[in-house]
């Protein structure tokens, strides 16, 4: 039976890095509500339905038989050794699932730039507070977290150019995501910094090279980044830092 | 060998979700910075170590012999069948890691209620825009957030009065402390909503009854919320809604 991932249509967000996984892995997985005739109402179908034993809070969500996964990292948890893509080593899928979650922190982070008072307004209606957050992101957070996953690289005892272990993982695959994203979303920021990350940057191109994502990414199923997604580009909140 | 836990002294903040598995559990556990003669340096020296293989982003996070396990989430995962705070049921581990990460994703929204614009600026600093974000939070996501967690409390089929399954695990412990903290944070908030979420309150009176939870709040090892953690009471963030 097919794994059932559920999203929103129309961006990559959140539900990419549970893609990245499956398509590296060439997994069988339908992405329900790009679905001709299914859409977003098969998503709160779930959601909201009042018999359902474990509701997820929000998308993205995993569907794997009778059983539903909510968070990225929780589906990239559950999901990693089936794909093949998690460390063998009990202990080390939870050193993984920890570096997934600094991801996430990120990515909230990222969201955050863009929607700094409300996520339920309007960008436009808090353009102003977003230029102030995301003046401190360029300056602080970015140095901070793309510091700090330079170090995992470099630190990794096995120098093998992978976030944990000597093997793709799919946290290796995430990375690749943060930084295409980050790419788009803050071009000058980026640009001004590359230097400083060589090892993240290295990352990034040889996921891109790996025939299964060179597939994916070159195929419909990928979607452009957008102004609607986690990471977007408004040239007023970029800046080379 | 007692597991160790490093985190900042003097606050509760996010260690304090492990610290209230570690105490139900009646568990061997050493929290390091409070330590005489350690402090915050002990945890430093490993979140800087160039040698150490598993560097942690930031605290709380967990020793285990040789392993480092960063993020609240995954150290509970991780400590939850040591405990007897998880499901056995390996599929309903990762449903209550799912339900795990959406306290997490409301406790970094709380924080940023004091700190929406950068979080390396005092709260005066940003007061007028923590006023906004606030309002926002009391109106939309205090209850998003908490008629989600009264939801999944009815929907549970064991009818049990917990968060998943038919026993206590280390999700409801960490509702305990959502919901002790936003009364502390935000009282005329809750006072005014207290009515909606009855098994949330329940849930809260129940574990707080619970001997060892009980032993703990009343040692010195807990510490009174305060203006230096995550739940923080400025009366001006602060409305019935």
């Amino acid at each position: 039976m097919p794994y059932e991932l559920y999203y929103w249509d129309g961006i990559q967000g959140r539900g990419e890095f549970v893609r990245l996984a499956l398509e590296e892995a060439g997994a069988d997985y339908i992405d329900i509500t790009r679905e001709p005739g299914r859409g977003t109402g098969a998503m709160f179908k779930i959601m909201e339905s009042e018999s359902e034993p474990h509701i997820p809070f929000a998308p993205p969500f995993l569907r794997d038989g009778d059983l539903i996964i909510a968070h990225v990292a929780n589906i990239l948890f559950y999901l990693g050794p089936k794909l093949g893509l998690a460390p063998e080593n009990e202990g080390l899928r939870h050193v993984a699932n920890g570096l997934q979650l600094t991801i996430t922190d990120f990515v909230a982070e990222v969201h955050d730039t863009h929607h700094p008072i409300d996520i339920s307004l309007y960008y436009e209606d808090q353009k102003q507070e977003a230029k102030a957050r995301s003046a401190a992101f360029i300056h602080q957070r970015i140095p901070k977290f793309l510091g700090y996953f330079e170090r995992v690289l470099e630190q990794n005892p096995n120098g093998s150019g992978h976030m944990i272990g000597n093997a793709l993982t799919y946290v290796d695959l995430s990375i690749f995501q943060v930084v295409e994203g980050l790419r788009y979303a803050f071009p000058k920021a980026m640009a001004s910094r590359k230097a400083e990350y060589p090892a993240l940057f290295a990352l990034r191109d040889a996921v891109a090279k790996r025939p299964n994502i060179a597939r994916y990414l070159a195929s419909p199923r990928r979607l452009a980044f957008n102004e609607d997604g986690i990471f977007r580009h408004y040239p007023e909140l970029d800046s080379a830092g």
